[in-house]
């Protein structure tokens, strides 16, 4: 009696009640009962209103690690995986963020990867309510397109090394079913459904290594260092158990990433970076998170974070990265020229991108140091001036945006303009100023500034990091 | 502005998400925030993934009383009412029991409490698995028939004064709506949501006084004194909130009630009871009952149960509980001709009823004492018989059951016959008859019996009983 005999055995029909009446005792589900919750959800067999208890039973009872790996599993089991030739899947890496403010990693990061070597098949997605989306970004410049098929992303690893593409329908069917009814019941904040949806889409990318970033603070999705710990920890041990070499950034999220909130506004400070001449927090959060990723993948060459982040450095500072940037806007449907112009040094991005005619500074009412800009109302702006959308698939408008003047620590005089908002309005409603006010914290005495983002490094559990 | 004012306010949209999100956290809910749901159930405007997320939140997170006894007045309301008249309505009561086995209660009880001048307008239920259904029992009578207009049910309660109909689609519309979800996500066991099933059909019958008969024990739905009693308590509680006089006994249903187990086996030992030649155990369960409900109605002229009992026992003894009981069949349909031999104290009750042609004893092959007849085995075998249905709707066979002929402490021998099965097979399969003999316990000493099944009372939340 071979293994396969099983095979042959007649499968027991599935009775979703059984296993919801499991799950609400608080017991672990197996590996077929998470199976055949997934399959039911994809084929329309389980009823709507058991996919609505099986949310909340878990919302309520939480996945155990075990079964947080097989839903993910069969989350991406669920449809399509990406396919690579062998030269190219085992250089496979990636970034998966949690959402910040100004949060405009991926594009240097993955211009940067690309240079070292690394393929990056980046799948990401749009901007809802305050967060705003990697792909929306990328449409600020003219022509670029974030639907590729399968055979021009083959192609544009090939030659250039990434590209940066929306989800097609056919990669973790599962997780959309899931997310649409997570929302509809309230259950989308638990640790291990979370996880599942976050991990599937990237082990459908079929990688090799995966730096998460767990942003944490008041801009970001986890207020507490110690639920995002808790959440990273469950995501790097999903995606480890899934064969993928992970690490995860806690990174502070208290204050806009940069000096740039909105799509045009984040092109063009993401261009700055890969000029060399990127914000300071910016470049260290694309520094840092290159280099463990390089470590991971290849820790035989890269023995150190610290390692890779020298090398990651080198290609944003010898103009490696910005041609494999300006390669992939070419691949992606960018003109030649607006690729050319934009990537030129000297060129001015704004001969290409579009930013808003108008423009209002915004002074402070006091003397001090900058303590804190405050993430989340510089976000509701943002969306308030039409940088983002209420619901899926609204439009929006590329070229408004905050732009800070002043940086965390920097003295400033009552009088001073701190902040200048890119609007299409003739005069800046006083409601959107008061709320971008609102977001500043002047200290009377100097303020010590945090030299890295980064607040935690979190390894797979039981591997102790190097 | 007077409190009208308010019904000019525009009402504002109710988003169920952030319903479900402050039950997922464990906050009582607000009787308007329980309303929209009930009306979002009932109406189609919430999705049924969104009711099965309510039902296991509340599953997981329990019912305080202020919410059960809202959720049960909006399910009330969610249909119609039936209506009395003025004379009627003061004198409206009625029992409901949470299910057992053999338990033929309601039809000499709705005769007794006719018979002391009260008004009994008793909808019931059918059966469903190993649970016998009360309409089913009277089915088993040539003619009855168990759907009334609202005008025959006025008829009969003015000219007899008791019913036993069964449930119309206009009766709380939103407890079949829950029902029906509860039982395909495993969320049917939850106190408050039984409760409020329970209460609200009974408190859509416009009654005066209730009283609950919640069984414990191994036949029973609760297998312990201890979870019964938080149910009664619920329910007591709710019911009373409602302005319902409601008082609750804990039963123990470890043991058949009476000697009968099957549809028209049970019509048969209920019409001894009428009769005053019941067995003890459902004579004393009558008398309970029926005592406590005189009491809550009238406690003026009915000063304690026991005062209540004496009274029924009197109706069950002179023949003028039986007259009732006839009195009610013709009213629902039976020929006037069969209804009088079925309470003739002297007539033979199989001219009227049909009962199986064969049948089947089976012997102990112990002596001693007996200790108990578990009622599972004795309610799956009526089940088997064809005496209970798997499928709501699915037909069943009247004539079959389970004859019992031996009481609890009696002293029996190895050999001696202590229970008769009446079947249609040609042969007893020696399954049932083996599942059968697992329902006799024998004890090597004499065994003592209680005198009444009657457990405990429960009075409502604080009310101290007299």
């Amino acid at each position: 009696m071979g293994s396969n005999s099983e095979l042959a055995l007649p499968k027991v029909p599935v009775v979703f009640k059984d296993i919801l009446a499991k799950k609400h005792e608080g017991q672990e589900l197996s590996a077929e009962e998470i199976s055949a919750i997934v399959d039911g959800a994809c084929l329309g067999t389980m009823e709507p209103v058991q996919i609505g208890s099986f949310l909340t039973s878990v919302y309520l009872n939480k996945l155990s690690p075990a079964e947080t790996s097989t839903l993910t599993l069969r989350m991406k089991e669920s449809g399509d995986c990406l396919n690579w030739p062998d030269d190219i899947q085992r250089l496979t890496i990636d970034k998966h963020s949690t959402g910040g403010v100004g949060d405009k990693v991926s594009l240097p990061l993955a211009a940067a990867l690309a240079a070292s070597g690394y393929k990056v098949p980046m799948i990401s997605g749009r901007g809802l309510a305050h967060t705003g989306g990697t792909l929306d970004k990328l449409e600020s410049v003219p022509g670029f397109s974030v639907s590729l098929s399968q055979e021009q992303m083959v192609n544009t690893l090939q030659h250039v090394g990434c590209f940066i593409a929306g989800q097609t329908k056919d990669i973790c069917p599962a997780d959309r079913e899931f997310y649409k009814f997570r929302d509809a019941t309230s259950t989308v904040r638990e640790n291990g459904l979370i996880t599942s949806s976050i991990v599937s889409k990237k082990a459908a990318e079929n990688l090799k290594a995966l730096i998460l970033d767990v942003k944490i603070g008041s801009g970001a999705f986890m207020e507490t260092i110690e639920k995002g710990r808790i959440l990273a920890q469950a995501m790097v041990d999903c995606s480890s158990s899934l064969g993928i070499s992970t690490r995860s950034l806690l990174t502070d999220m208290n204050c806009p990433i940069g000096n740039m909130t909105g799509n045009a506004l984040e092109v063009a400070e993401s261009l700055q970076c890969l000029k060399g001449q990127g914000p300071k927090d910016l470049d260290d959060l694309v520094i840092s998170l290159g280099g463990h990723l390089l470590n991971l993948v290849d820790p035989v060459s890269v023995k150190s974070a610290e390692e890779g982040s020298a090398r990651i450095q080198e290609h944003l500072a010898d103009g490696s990265a910005l041609h494999k940037f300006q390669g992939m806007l070419e691949a992606q449907g960018v003109s030649s020229e607006h690729a050319r112009k934009l990537c030129d040094p000297q060129g001015d991005v704004w001969s290409v991108l579009k930013r808003s005619a108008n423009h209002t500074e915004i002074l402070s009412d006091k003397t001090g140091y900058v303590e804190s800009i405050t993430a989340m109302p510089v976000a509701q702006v943002v969306q308030q001036l039409g940088g983002g959308r209420d619901k899926p698939g609204a439009p929006i408008n590329h070229a408004v945006g905050v732009e800070l003047l002043l940086h965390l620590g920097d003295p400033i005089r009552e009088g001073q303009a701190w902040v200048k908002v890119h609007h299409d309005f003739e005069n800046l409603p006083e409601k959107i100023a008061s709320q971008l006010r609102s977001a500043l914290v002047v200290s009377q005495s100097p303020v010590q500034v945090r030299h890295t983002r980064v607040l935690e490094v979190v390894n797979p559990s039981g591997q102790v990091e190097a």
